[in-house]
Order: C-alpha cells, then structure tokens, then sequence
C-alpha cells in the first residue's frame, strides 16, 4: 500500500462512508444527526467526488433508512446505499438458500422475494431487543439439528454507539451462535470483501481511486484495505469514548490555522476533501493544518504516518 | 494416564457425578429422572463408593436444587453438591470483587452475603429467559467501562438438553460478552481445575482414586482429566442426540448376557460399580460384557480403548 505523502488524494473520484457513528448516532428516539455532517455530505456532493453509502445497518429496510436520514438533512437516496440485507438476499438465491431470519422485524421486508419455507440455514442481523432468549435458543436449535449448519450474519460488529450508550452489535450474537454449534459463520457486509467490492461497483469508481471512510477499526478500516482501498477512521461513533477531550483541543488549533468555522468532528474530513479537489498541493509543509488535520483522523497503523509526525502536531 | 485396564478400579474409593443429562432432564415442568439413575445412586451408596454432585447448575440454589432431585427419588444431600455459584462466592470476597450478577433471579439467594454496591466485575450463570437484550447490554456496558473488566463465569457449557429440546448455555453467553469488549473470562465450575479440586476436597478422595461421569466431553471429561482424575462419558443428556437408537440395542445385548435387568441408560455404570466393589476382576476377558459395557461410556480419544476394541464391541 502507498505511504500517506498526498500526492495520491488528488486521484480520488469517490468515497463511502460508513453511517452509524458518522454521519449519526442511532437510537430509540430515531438518533441524532453528529455536528456538522450534513453539511459535510453536501460539501462533497458538491465537490465532485463521487459518495456511497456504505453501512452494515439492519435494523430498518434501505427505504425506511434512507428516509430517516433525509429527516435529519442528509441528502441520500436509496440508490446511494450499499447494505448487507440485498447482498444476502443475492447469496441467498445464488445457493438455493432457505433462511430462517433472526434479525430485527424492520429489516423482514428485504427478504420478502425469498423462499423461507423448511429453512436450511440462519441470517442473523442486528435484532437488537429481538435478541430474546428464545429467539437465539430457537436459530440455534435449528443450526444444531442441520447436517450440516450454515450461518449467514449481516456484519459482525462487536458495538456501536446509540444516543443513550454503546449497544451489542450482531457480532456478539454470531459468537454465542458459532461457540454452540461449534461452527464459523459466513459475513455479508462489512468487512467482507465481497462487500466492499458491491460498494465500489455502485459507487463506480475503482478501490485505488476510493477512501472509506468508517469509526470501526475491523469493520471499516481493515475492510477497506483488505480491498484495495485506503480508509480513514473517524473520532466521532464507538471511536469517541474517553477520547473527546482531546479532539476538542485539536479542533480548535485546526480553527485558528484555517480561520474558517468548521463543523465539529468533521473538521479533518472536510480538511481533506478540500485537498482533494485541488485547493491546495500540501506545499506548506508536513506540519501544515492540512496534513495536520488528515493525519488526526488516520489511525497510526493504518500508514506511513509515523511516531515523528504524530509527535510534530501535538506540538503545535 | 494410565491405560483402560481394569485393575485400577479396585482402588477406586469415590465417584463425582454430573447431574444434568445423567441424573435427570431438566425442563420448565421441573425436570424429568433419566430411567434407572435413582436407583444407580442407591447403588453406588450401597456399595460403600462416596459421591459427590459435581454440577455447572446455576438456575437455582444448592438448596432447591437438592429439593428437586429429592422429590425425583434421589437420595442426595445439600453437602454432597458441588455447584459455581458458592465457589464464586468464595472467589469473590478473597479478591474483594463486588458483581453485579447476570444470573437466574432463583440464583441470587446465593450471593446474599456479597457487596453488589458499586459493581467491579460482572458475574455471569445461565440466566436463560433472563438472557434479554437489554439485560446483556446491561452488563456489556459495566464491563466496557471498567478500566480492566473482569467477567467471571459460571461454567462454559454450549448447551445443555431440557426435556423440550437442546438449551443454549452460559458458555455461549460468555463468548458474546468476550467477543465485545475483547476480553477473556474466568471460568468458575467445570472445567476448571480448582472446581474440580473443591469436589474432590469435599468427597474426601484423592484424584487418582476418583472417577467423574459426566455427559460434557469438555466441561466434565476433559476438565476431569486435566485434574488428574479417569472420567466416564454418559450417553444420555446432550449425548443421546442422535444416538438413542443404537445405544438400545446395546444394553440390549448387555442384559442378556448378564442375566438381569439393568436399569436403561445406566447400565455401563451398574457394571462398572458392580466391577469397582470386587464382583468381577475382568477375567472374562476384554470382550466380556463388563468390559463391553464400559468401552460403551468411554469415549474413544479418552484413553486406551483403540479402534480395536470397538470393532470387537461392534461384532458382538
């Protein structure tokens, strides 16, 4: 993979973004919108570059997703949207699958085409308070008495984080379900390759020419690059636990140097598309608020980003 | 470890004995007694062996467990079980740990005398129906906050068979709450060593003179094993999947060459006891029905029972 010098950033044509913990935070009252990116969202659109949604939510159908995000200013459409729910219905139909679903009642109507009599296999999503006793007692009896089980699970996220506190995400259950049946499960969505590769066949663009963009370090970072791509890792979602003090100092040297306002956690991406689309080269130097304000969101092993230039901007 | 010979087995002196799948069914209704296993400990009593219950069960107090099992026809004391919660307790209050508990609210007696103010650790049983979503976030969120989260677990059981059907355990609880805050659990009752070495304490027997019959090859026999201890494999409780049918013809046989009704699945026992208090020293030769029926509760990595052996048994 590349260094982090920028002369690659002026190559990139598009982005996805991951949702949960970036562009909101989820919750019962239907979450909140993080400071500052709706108008990050428009700022790319606006730029040029090309944006996909690229997320692991199953809670809700694409439809209703997409209209919850549109309540909260986001401009997105459903085509905009890369889930896992239609790329395990794509699996599905390709091997003659029969699921039985444990996965949040929102989410049923993506699988409405699918065949789920006499089941021969178990698609976990996110059930969340659907995660009964019950519930998981009856997805695995059914992978135990199978010759031989197959599970399917939508992301295997460990956490996320909702308005009210982090949340167990469907990963923790695909383990309760692996450990007992002493099986390993099959991911659709992120990190699976496979997924990153629809995300970049609908958003167009080839991963050399695309940055994800995400809060999980697995599921998003390590994803992307798996795939090709580069990725940078956002402080805002599950990142921002214990973390927030900090950012808020940081953010605010980053202000004074640009003597813009910028929009909370989103300063360094905004920063970054800004270089990206040809108003500035990086020739003021590594320790510029450019270079400064990218390095902050890339997490030190993601790249050439070394100890030296981590200890230069906390100089500053 | 020695061989499968059975010239060991006069010294045996003790039996530890799991209870659920080998004594009885558990089940919403109370339970059910496995056909014979009653009037097996009244034998095992009879012939002088001590016995010790040696249980992973923590949907009750010893109090009420030992009701149960007594209603059933067992003749059992409070004293002869050895059961998590009260080792916990013990584990507990030596390293000055309050918890807050994720178990069965029949459990909670058990930990009266505990500090729950303030948790610093989570304690976790087979709390099934308790099992929530929001009861497991619960407790998520107490260990991600920790600043060293200790989970401590009371067994690692995968399932367990209830009179309706196979029941998602503690162990696989355990693994959802490892996997999420990427932490490992410390596992109280079987198959840890020091349980085991309490039972041992409390049947007064060392391990070389002590043998475990359990129908957990990982909970009852492996942790057996790693204690020093030979242990035998029941094929009732979660054994029997699948299995029941062949094992009939097999006692079947067995009956008819010993002459006397053996109670049902607990036949290789009875011959074993019968063989332990000095009846038969295996002179029969190793295709006798003694040693047929004890090959038949060994599983075959355990120990010296070779391919051998059960094609022997096999033809007979």
């Amino acid at each position: 993979m590349a260094g982090w010098g920028w002369g690659w950033a002026r190559a990139v044509r598009g982005l996805l973004l991951d949702v949960s913990g970036v562009l909101y935070d989820s919750g019962a009252d239907g979450g909140a919108p993080i400071a500052g990116s709706a108008e990050a969202v428009r700022r790319i659109k606006a730029s040029g570059l090309k944006l996909q949604l690229c997320t692991n939510e199953t809670q809700a159908t694409r439809a209703d997703f997409v209209r919850k995000l549109r309540a909260m200013g986001f401009d997105v459409s459903v085509a905009e949207v890369t889930a896992p729910a239609p790329a395990a219905c794509r699996l599905l139909q390709e091997r003659g699958l029969r699921p039985h679903l444990l996965v949040h009642h929102d989410l049923v109507p993506e699988f409405a085409e699918i065949d789920k009599t006499n089941p021969n296999c178990v698609v976990l999503g996110d059930a969340a308070e659907h995660f009964t006793y019950a519930n998981l007692n009856e997805a695995f009896r059914l992978l135990i008495g199978m010759e031989k089980p197959v599970l399917i699970s939508l992301g295997k996220g460990r956490y996320y984080k909702e308005t009210d506190g982090l949340k167990l995400d469907v990963g923790a259950y695909m383990k309760a379900l692996e450990y007992a049946c002493d099986i390993e499960a099959e991911v659709v969505g992120k990190p699976a390759k496979s997924f990153f590769e629809s995300a970049l066949a609908e958003l167009g663009v080839p991963a050399e020419q695309a940055v994800m963009i995400g809060d999980d370090i697995v599921s998003d970072v390590g994803g992307a690059q798996q795939c090709g791509m580069r990725a940078l890792q956002v402080r805002t979602g599950k990142y921002s636990r214990g973390s927030s003090g900090f950012m808020e100092v940081q953010f605010g040297n980053l202000n004074k140097h640009l003597g813009v306002p910028l929009p909370g956690p989103w300063a360094a991406l905004v920063v970054f598309t800004v270089t990206t689309v040809g108003t500035g080269d990086g020739s003021t130097g590594r320790h510029s608020p450019q270079s400064a304000g990218v390095t902050q969101n890339i997490l030190l092993p993601l790249g050439s980003a070394g100890e030296e230039d981590l200890a230069s901007f906390k100089r500053e």
